[in-house]
């Protein structure tokens, strides 16, 4: 680590008195203390405060967990700033001045880091502030959530003693809600709630605001470090940061009373990117009370009715803020005695769909260019557009006969059909097991989070839509549907009920996250169409863009989805799973079980014409675009049963003996298939499979041909290791399309280029030799990454949340290419292989060719194409030309 | 490949008119027609002729097996030269110029490519030759062995059909040897044998000379891709060669009666190096007859009773030979009518301990230098010298119990034991699944390679010193008992009979190659004991070797006797076998069945203790020099039972359930464990695997610190891919040997060097990074080119032999290390590690560090040392020093 400077700046103040930072001070400032600053800046009516800098943070674990000794003497005179510019004195016993503590980093992570409100109150001056304030009630829960926050995020005291504690006193007064509790009840929580702190930390109540304020800033920088938290980062891939900042603010009370209030809100529409302010309040509440979903608030609009000036005023602020930032924000604010408060403003999170629609809409508006468009819309997050929704037929069907069971908020679109699990554990243990489940929760919160991300979707009964469930859900493209308020939830029995019905983990359900609609059973689900500002930002990614996309398609029902898509060709056409359909995998098992390449022949002769019929489809399909044929890859036994039944039923539809299937299948078991007898290594030992394919494939180009089809083939090696096998199987490749056009009396060339795939470390190794011998490169970056790293991606799970929890590595190399060293192979296999064929045409056509981190590096390498699934092809598209822009070249 | 200028010289002559060519020729006219042509040129009495170079062999294959238009037009020339020279004419009716026609490639094949006699005889010219030598037996004696070699190797017809011919002249006859056959029966003979060759070919006989030999040629040139030279080429790793040459030779007869013989030698023993002359004759015989082992042959000292003279001239050759090519010499030589003739020599073939002797000897006699010596002793052949002999006591016991059989030739050195195998594919098949095999055969030849090379020893019933048997196993140092005369074998009974005993396919017997001996039963071998000229090369080897060597050790045993050999240090400990050993395989269950860290860490109590004693026992043993102990590397379902009983036995020893035992082998089970979870991944996952070996070894270095035994370690972390890996792994191993040592109260620094394997690609790749974690590196090439490759070594089987039929590989790479591909990343790996540490010890712990190309391979990227078993730890020093020696650095 570099080493720093000694005792560097480590508060910064923002305030009518100076502010000392800005916007684009996010790294030390963390984003949400960059915009206190800014929003000051710029005239906002933000509460005083200043925030302790991520580079203490990160002092703070240099120096094994203590706060550097300087920095107590810098806060110290912060606060003497701010009781100057505010008037009042922290820890002052008439009228004391209440300061809040939220952790803040550069990259937003809702929910996951502490917050403590209400700090500077003791048993002292809550009867100050009662004074001063005049309401008695208002200051004892003050000074109770204080209790509470305090002792469960800086002591580790369970939040439940405190619930308890709540609980026992909401009976003594026979109420159900928090707020019908007297003044007299509140005051004698503050007293449970003291005795709760000091049962279970073994300590009274600290009395001195300064040293609430230490301690409460060390447990924001202990937070950091919190499973939860380092969980959050892996999953959203956060990796180099400093750490959190600290953010010390003076109060303001949104819970003074029916003209206090406090709400959250977007500029746009986050779930469809509509032009229009959105987002929800709650009137006589603290912040917290929103965001955590505990009560369930009303929509924004509602507070023209409430307080017209204030509605003018956040309106303005919305225009002022989109205008500055240029990009939609989500703001927080709180209104005071009728004074509004600005508290938070950050770039908002949106689903893909509001990212496109606002991108377009803000170009249109001149907000920001065509190139800002592009780059600013994650690629990934296109998966929602093309997220499946409801047959509109089918969902109309299931509603007619009652299978709407409620209506919740939408939360976050699409279409989720999945089996009840009851927590997060569950969901992820279902999912793990292949079932397709539907995570079921109060409320959700930052615990939940691994169960949220394996779960098809989310229903919660609590909560708004700016809920944790809400947010978190919609940043991921997962289906959500929230607050669903009908629904009872009966975790321990793993049962809910709605109207007077009863589902249990066994049962299906069906939410439309885009709707809020939560329905029995399984409704059918369809792709969807894509919208005029789709086609705009996919138009605009062609422009920018130097990489094409192809895609990984075997039959010409994807072949077509994928050109509807945008695919410029097939970068990956497997044959293997031609030969599982109906009569084909007797055929095949019959090769298989011949002794000699006389009786393989004849098991292949009748597969020749279902491959050509195969081939001939894709190539009509993509009329005119290239289609890479990869020939017959995985290990042959993966073609033979391996239960005895069908073992016997395999022998008797051959006329062979069971022992004889019996052996040929224990011959071809393999200790690690994945390194063993497949890929090219087939070709060499039965070379009469490559002619049969690479017969079809001809024939099936000729057959074209003729129909003026213009078929284009890239014949594709698979497995290749070493020079000599490409140039035998190279050579052999040739001589049967030459013996099938003499044969077919054809005369003129055929577009059929003949190349192999890199994915055996070997091969990129010795790609100028390699090279000489093949028409193209196509990066198998699935199987080079199993043998770079020396993991079988079957047996990978067993070691790999470990290698994650411990960050050994930061993500899934199977799902976001390793640059460092996969790549190393990658860049080299490009470079050696263009040494000895300069213009050779190189595409990657691994699972990666759709991840848009790793397409940035095919970008950077040079490659020619990426090739991903049907479905992620527009990511592809969009994501290459992001790359393109980031590159300058 | 190079393109020819056109029309290069094709034939080069030697004789008394010219001599073109020499020994430094040997690319271009193979060795034998080089030698040929140097003999000439030395005044050695050589039949002359002529030698059609290699370059026209490629030629042929070039031109799709045509012979060059413009040969037969330079060979008529050559012809036209010899004619002259001899005063005879090729054809010629009366008195006819025979000649020989015989292969010879730039490196000896022995047995390997096809010899044609006699050829231009015809029906008329036999006559001829019967009348101009007065020997008409003589004449069609020669004329059907001119059909039968011609048919059979030119024309492909089997030679049993000449057989079946011969074998009813015989019955006629009523002989049974076929010299006594009478003249007249060999004219019949000639008749019969022109039928066969008729009936089979469907061809009559070609009485055109000159056709005769163009077909001759090609049936050369032909023979050098046939299946078993091909073969033999794989086996000894022969490669780059364009062809063979075809020697034309006029011919001479050693079987003209009485007064002529034919006989092979060497000039010093080439089974113990000494300085005398060593070979066989045999009287009215044809080279053929010696070479093929069917008559037993007189040893060469007979000679001089036979022809005082010739003997004579024949030593003082052999003292010519050898000052002119300052090597042992293998010649071959004819006597016609009591003239010598010589028909070949050549650096002849000699066991690894004639090799040592020979050298050293030489280097005494002042006909080589000390560096000489070093370089040109095969290194891998001094596996003979450590070769097993049996155990005087147990073999005196045998012979007195009546267990000696029968005595043979001591054809190659060595002692083996092992069941009868009756063909070359019994044994190929019975050594693959593990038996112990010797190979039993009236004789051997070429078809029978495989099985020779894989067969613990041979033993043949016929043939001599210098049989095909003989060379061949000589060449490998595989054990072999040549001519046992008094073993009749049933090949199809599969069973040999002894002096009316009977032994099968299921018995064993003993074989002492060195004395001939064939012994019932199996008898106990011992390890040898080194000669001084042995040690003497050593000390020349180290005096030139820059490359440390190590040993492959685990135990105490092991390590004792690989520092005897040499070793500087044990470059591989395993830690895994030692687990095995009686109770400790329970504790190390109880371990893995362990559901959580407290019962891992309770198992791995009981295994501290043995461990402790395990690494003091080999520290002892390897006092002050260093021990590299790798830390836990195979999955851990290694070390559970697999077949249910066994299972059983654990459950009920550990007290749980079977269903519990079951289950967790089940759980451990891995698609492909090659690539799972073993290696470092344990360490990741259960660190206190790691502290408990790490606190074995750094215990074991404090109690031998006590004890004044110098103990250094090594510990190295296998499997690691990452540098975070190491990074966390190396501070947990410094961490551990911190609080070993705070505990123990040790204050002085301990010997303990804290490195990694590099046997994974990515390793390799960024080795700058993971270079900072390490003290040393110590590439594991055998799981780094089962990762490079993308080849399982446990299934490579099922492809390999097509890979080397094919030349896809020219050799196993688990074998001998891949230099281009492999090699590049061991590479790699020493520059990107050492631009981090400039003196970052590398080493080398794979199989491959005991093989001589490897061993030059490390010397060349610079490597510290090479670690081998500690057999090889002679060959490795050897090796190193020759590698020292080439390079000049």
């Amino acid at each position: 680590m570099a080493k720093k400077a000694r005792s560097p700046k480590m508060v910064y103040y923002f305030g009518k008195t100076k502010t000392e930072g800005g916007g684009k001070h996010k790294e030390l400032l963390g984003g949400k203390g960059a915009n206190l600053a800014e929003m000051t800046s710029i005239g906002l009516p933000v509460p005083p405060g200043f925030t302790i800098t991520t580079e203490v943070c990160d002092l703070y674990y240099q120096n094994k967990r203590k706060l550097p000794k300087e920095l107590m003497t810098s806060v110290k005179k912060s606060i003497a700033t701010l009781e100057k510019e505010l008037g009042k004195k922290f820890g002052d016993l008439k009228d004391p001045l209440l300061i809040s503590v939220r952790s803040g980093a550069a990259i937003s992570m809702p929910g996951m880091m502490n917050t403590i409100l209400n700090l500077g109150l003791n048993d002292k001056s809550v009867q100050g502030l009662a004074d001063a304030t005049g309401k008695k009630r208002f200051a004892y829960d003050a000074y109770r959530r204080l209790i509470n926050m305090y002792g469960d995020v800086v002591c580790g005291v369970d939040h439940k003693y405190f619930e308890e504690a709540f609980d026992k006193i909401k009976q003594k007064y026979r109420v159900k809600d928090d707020n019908d509790v007297p003044v007299e009840g509140m005051a004698q929580l503050c007293e449970s709630y003291k005795k709760v702190y000091r049962r279970h930390f073994g300590k009274p109540f600290p009395q001195d605001p300064m040293g609430q304020l230490e301690l409460a800033i060390e447990a924001v920088f202990r937070s950091w470090m919190q499973s939860r938290a380092v969980k959050y980062r892996q999953v959203e891939n956060i990796t180099g940061l400093l750490g959190t900042a600290v953010n010390v603010q003076s109060m303001v009370f949104g819970n003074m009373g029916e003209e206090s209030g406090t709400g959250v809100a977007f500029t746009r529409d986050p779930a469809t990117g509509q032009n229009k302010f959105y987002g929800e309040f709650l009137i006589n509440a603290q912040g917290e009370d929103v965001v955590a979903g505990i009560r369930t608030p009303q929509p924004v609009e509602k507070l023209a009715k409430w307080n017209k000036q204030i509605y003018g005023q956040l309106l303005a602020i919305k225009d002022k803020l989109e205008a500055h930032y240029r990009d939609v924000q989500d703001i927080e604010f709180t209104i005071e005695h009728g004074k509004l408060f600005m508290l938070q403003t950050r770039n908002g999170k949106r689903t893909g769909a509001a990212a496109v629609k606002i991108a377009c809409d803000m170009v249109k508006e001149k907000l920001i260019t065509e190139k800002e468009a592009v780059a600013r819309i994650p690629a990934g997050d296109l998966t929602q557009l093309l997220l499946p929704s409801f047959s509109p037929k089918a969902k109309a069907t299931a509603k007619s006969s009652g299978k709407l069971l409620t209506v919740g908020l939408p939360a976050s679109p699409g279409a989720a059909v999945g089996k009840l699990a009851f927590s997060a554990s569950e969901a992820v243990e279902r999912t793990s097991k292949g079932e397709s489940v539907l995570l079921v929760r109060k409320e959700t919160n930052p615990e939940d989070i691994d169960g949220m991300h394996s779960a098809a979707g989310i229903l919660t009964s609590t909560g708004g839509m700016t809920s944790h469930a809400a947010v978190v859900a919609r940043g991921w493209g997962r289906c959500c549907v929230a607050g669903a308020g009908n629904i009872e939830i009966h975790e321990k029995a793993r049962k809910i009920k709605i109207g007077g019905k009863t589902f249990t983990h066994q049962d299906t359900l069906s939410l439309d996250g885009s709707t809020g609609e939560v329905m029995a059973g399984e409704i059918t689900t369809q792709h969807p169409k894509l919208s005029g500002d789709f086609s705009k930002v996919m138009q605009w990614a062609d422009k920018y863009r130097k990489l094409d996309v192809r895609t990984n398609a075997d039959t010409p029902a994807d072949a077509k989805r994928a050109r509807e898509f945008g695919a410029q060709g097939i970068g990956l056409c497997r044959t293997e799973h031609m030969f599982f359909e109906g009569e084909r995998i007797m055929a095949m098992r019959e090769m298989i079980l011949a002794g000699n390449e006389e009786d393989r022949k004849a098991a292949l002769k009748k597969l020749l014409p279902v491959q050509r019929k195969d081939f001939t489809g894709i190539f009509t399909a993509m009329k005119g675009l290239p289609v890479t044929i990869r020939l017959l890859d995985p290990p042959l036994h993966e073609f033979l049963p391996h239960d005895e039944r069908s073992q016997a039923e395999m022998a008797s539809r051959l006329g062979v003996k069971r022992s004889e299937v019996k052996a040929r299948v224990s011959a071809l078991h393999e200790m690690n298939p994945m390194l063993g007898h497949r890929g090219c290594r087939l070709a060499v030992t039965y070379p009469e499979i490559l002619t049969m394919q690479v017969t079809a494939i001809t024939e099936a180009v000729i057959a074209c041909k003729k129909k003026k089809i213009a078929a284009i083939a890239e014949i594709m090696i698979p497995l290749v290791g070493t020079a000599t096998e490409l140039q035998l199987l190279s050579e052999q490749v040739r001589e049967v399309i030459a013996e099938v056009k003499a044969a077919k009396k054809v005369t003129g060339k055929l577009d059929i280029l003949v190349g192999t795939m890199i994915e055996i470390p070997r091969a990129a190794l010795t790609a100028d030799e390699v090279g000489q011998y093949a028409d193209f490169f196509s990066f198998g970056t699935n199987d080079l990454t199993q043998m770079t790293f020396g993991y079988s991606r079957d047996d990978i799970n067993t070691f790999l949340p470990d290698y994650l929890a411990k960050e050994i590595l930061l993500r899934d190399p199977f799902q976001s290419l390793d640059v460092t060293g996969v790549g190393q192979l990658v860049r080299m296999g490009v470079e050696k292989g263009r040494s000895v064929k300069k213009k050779l045409k190189c595409g990657i056509c691994g699972e990666h060719g759709g991840d848009p981190d790793s397409i940035r590096f095919c970008h950077e390498v040079g490659l020619n194409y990426v090739s991903c699934s049907p479905f992620r092809v527009p990511i592809a598209r969009l994501a290459a030309a992001q790359a393109a822009l980031a590159s300058g070249k």
